[in-house]
């Protein structure tokens, strides 16, 4: 057995693996090794030890046995975020939650589902849509990510404008505490105001207060209809302008994308969607509900659209074209990702009416630091994913885009803006955090930490210090 | 000058005076009346002091000396809590915060209002309302409640089915915590995951956490179209099947709201509004939005209606009629509180569709304990208000009214429920909040309590001990 974490010692293993049997704990070397990273381009640690529990009871039990012996504890599911929040701590337990992964209930008089951490997000999507409901949050990675994941990150997605993000849809919580103490917070009550709302304090935080064990999700009747249209603009005032302008008209979409001038000659590159080649800007807009709405609104998004300079808007003839269409979006990421070594995805958020400043702040700081930055995101959230192409083996490079990144996190605070909207803080942005929450906001989030977590087991050193 | 508290000394209230002015502290026993108390029947309590500052400044400066002096503090808005929230503690100062009352920005790029916590409720949505846009959040109180008192206790109101509670339109908080301490929580962006989500914690934490000195809300676009029906039934099942086949049948009405018999025949006694002698159960039902969906939803729900064996089936002409039967529903509270002296409205919410045993269980108590209880409330949110008409001068049957109460609140809990779905536990249900939360989740509250507000100044006593 080799051993490769710092500071877990043969007996804490071999007390592990008496709790949850010797095939569920990973110790050797070669296994451990796609659980020493997540998502995140640049950071890394080589996990000591994974466990795999299978119900609430083995999880409790990890966590007594890591109290006992002060070891650090950091959670897991699919390990796709996005700011090295499930990257191992130095020699702690990696507890992973990917085998909880049964849906326990779907109450359709209520419209809640209640299952395990480990479930992937589109599998409770798929598991609504028979009886024709809906669960809105759409992460990008939401074929694989897993809802503890989303929860414990408060994912968004591309349907933020319309449905809010993960939040908006957990309705309840069971946690295991740092010392193995179970709660169950919130009901199945639409509306609920018994004593404070723990579970919003544990949505989000990002597995630093407790290890969620089950999540109760609300559902959504399933729109009926959906129209999608792409817009593409040769500047992104004129995108901008569209988009206020239907928000201004009241139009609510579910989905109002875009793709920067690089970002759209990446995607053309890669997936040949049929963008024109002098776009500077291109918005995908969806709107669902009832189908008279949707008929309306796509007539009048595709108006504005026209009114306010676009090359072209294409509205989606049938499901097959939406997809196409939409696939212009969706492809970004994996079209930016082919360009250089290293993709960096950035995240900041503004006040929606700010974004443009922001995109062109953005393009100046990639010109003033010799980088490539694409940005692309959700113009109606008016957050935003300046996406670096660069290589992390190049240290002079690299001085640059944390140069960039440094004065783009600035800039967002600046604007009333947030340096994440959905990816987290995590390690990535821990340093940046003081800035945009100020010395008393800081330690208000000390001082609760602390309170739920006194001996600092879970997932140490994320978000703050 | 007469001070009526029992621990203010005549130092503490010339300090108060000298960072407020005199003409800001109120200590003479017939000034300090109206403040001995707030919307929860047989709740009370001398006020010792009342301050009333202008400013964040001014409040983080009462809290400084309160902290000085050891003395706990009471924040009030307009009094209107049902829960006892807001009734002084003994020797305590009474923050009143209604001269904090300006409106102090709405974007209408961003759909926002920043306001001070003094403002009414239904001024926000007066202020909102001209530029096309919505604050959906209806309590009962909405003419004379303000804004800080709705977040602090989370209220919800009419329309929460469709367009969910207070806690849904915060963005963004400021507070000033027991130290005097200034924090701004939250931030104008739709998507923001940086750090744990404090708003929220003290969004519905009833005054214990901080005070609330700024509200940032989100707004919606203003629903164009509106339709009201009114059916009554012979029996409550009907009225449940009724509830049920709509939301199965994918309507989120926004308004889905319900009497039972004996609240039927107050309101027809006093408001007249042609209610059947005969009626069991009165479902008012409410659609927005878009007309098209407005005319189709509307004209579904009565054939539901009808369907499901109603009485009657009224569907309103224009704004006049819709009002008019909306009244039957409105008046509720108001017809039922002729009846006896005093009348304690209850709050319990059990899952949607546990909604008609509910009801069932709280006329069984009623004839069991002989007593009269008149229920109404939100079908749509399963939240039910059973109206306990009483006298609390008639001893014998205050006994039985706590033993119904008790009775009423562990059936609810054993059906999944809550003990307060919109009034909050103040006072008035705290010995009932461990049986629902358990030893786990109350040990958790009170960690957070004791981490934000360590001396215990903030409206000690109340939610829990």
């Amino acid at each position: 057995m080799v051993v490769t974490g710092r500071s877990m010692d043969s007996d804490a293993i071999q007390a592990l693996k008496e709790r949850l049997g010797a095939d569920r704990v990973l110790t050797e070397r070669e296994d451990l090794i796609p659980y020493g990273f997540d998502g995140t381009a640049a950071i890394k640690e080589p996990a000591a030890c994974v466990v795999f529990p299978q119900n609430t009871d083995e999880v409790a039990a990890v966590m007594r046995l890591a109290r006992e012996r002060g070891l650090p504890v950091v959670t897991r599911g699919s390990g796709t975020g996005l700011s090295g929040g499930s990257v191992p701590v130095p020699g702690g337990i990696v507890l992973c939650l990917v085998r909880m992964d049964r849906i326990l209930e779907l109450d359709t008089a209520n419209l809640t589902m209640l299952c395990e951490p480990g479930v992937i997000t589109k599998a409770i999507d798929d598991a609504a849509a028979p009886h024709g409901l809906f669960y809105p949050p759409d992460p990008g990675s939401m074929k694989i990510s897993t809802i503890g994941g989303n929860v414990a990150n408060n994912s968004g997605g591309l349907r933020g404008l319309k449905y809010g993000v993960t939040r908006d849809y957990v309705m309840g919580l069971e946690v295991v505490l740092a010392d193995g103490t179970v709660c169950w917070l919130g009901s199945k009550c639409v509306k609920d105001v018994a004593g404070y709302s723990m579970k919003d304090l544990f949505v989000g935080s990002e597995g630093t207060l407790g290890i969620i064990t089950q999540v109760l999700l609300r559902l959504l009747p399933r729109p009926k209809a959906k129209r999608t249209l792409l817009a593409t603009y040769d500047s992104m005032e004129n995108a901008a302008r569209t988009v206020s302008k239907i928000i201004e008209g009241q139009i609510i979409p579910c989905t109002l994308e875009f793709l920067d001038r690089r970002t759209c000659q990446c995607v053309e590159d890669f997936a040949k969607v049929g963008l024109p080649t002098e776009a500077a800007a291109v918005v995908l807009m969806e709107t669902d509900g009832h189908p008279a709405v949707v008929e309306d609104e796509a007539a009048r998004m595709a108006e504005v659209a026209r009114e306010n300079g676009a090359l072209t808007v294409e509205l989606a003839r049938d499901e097959a074209h939406a997809l196409r269409l939409a696939s212009a979006r969706r492809s970004a990421f994996a079209a930016l990702a082919r360009i250089r070594p290293t993709t960096i995805l950035e995240d900041v958020t503004v006040p929606r009416s700010r974004l443009p400043e922001m995109v062109r702040y953005i393009e100046r700081m990639a010109a003033e630091h010799g980088l490539q930055i694409a940005t692309f995101g959700h113009f109606g959230d008016g957050n935003v994913h300046p996406t670096f192409l660069t290589d992390e083996r190049d240290t002079a490079e690299m001085v640059k885009v944390e140069a960039a990144m440094e004065a783009i996190f600035a800039h967002t605070i600046a604007l009333g803006g947030t340096i994440t909207g959905e990816h987290g803080v995590g390690l990535a942005k821990k340093n940046f955090l003081p800035a945009q929450f100020g010395d008393a906001s800081m330690d208000l989030l000390r001082l609760v930490k602390r309170s739920i977590d006194p001996a600092g087991l879970l997932n140490p050193g994320k978000i703050f210090d």
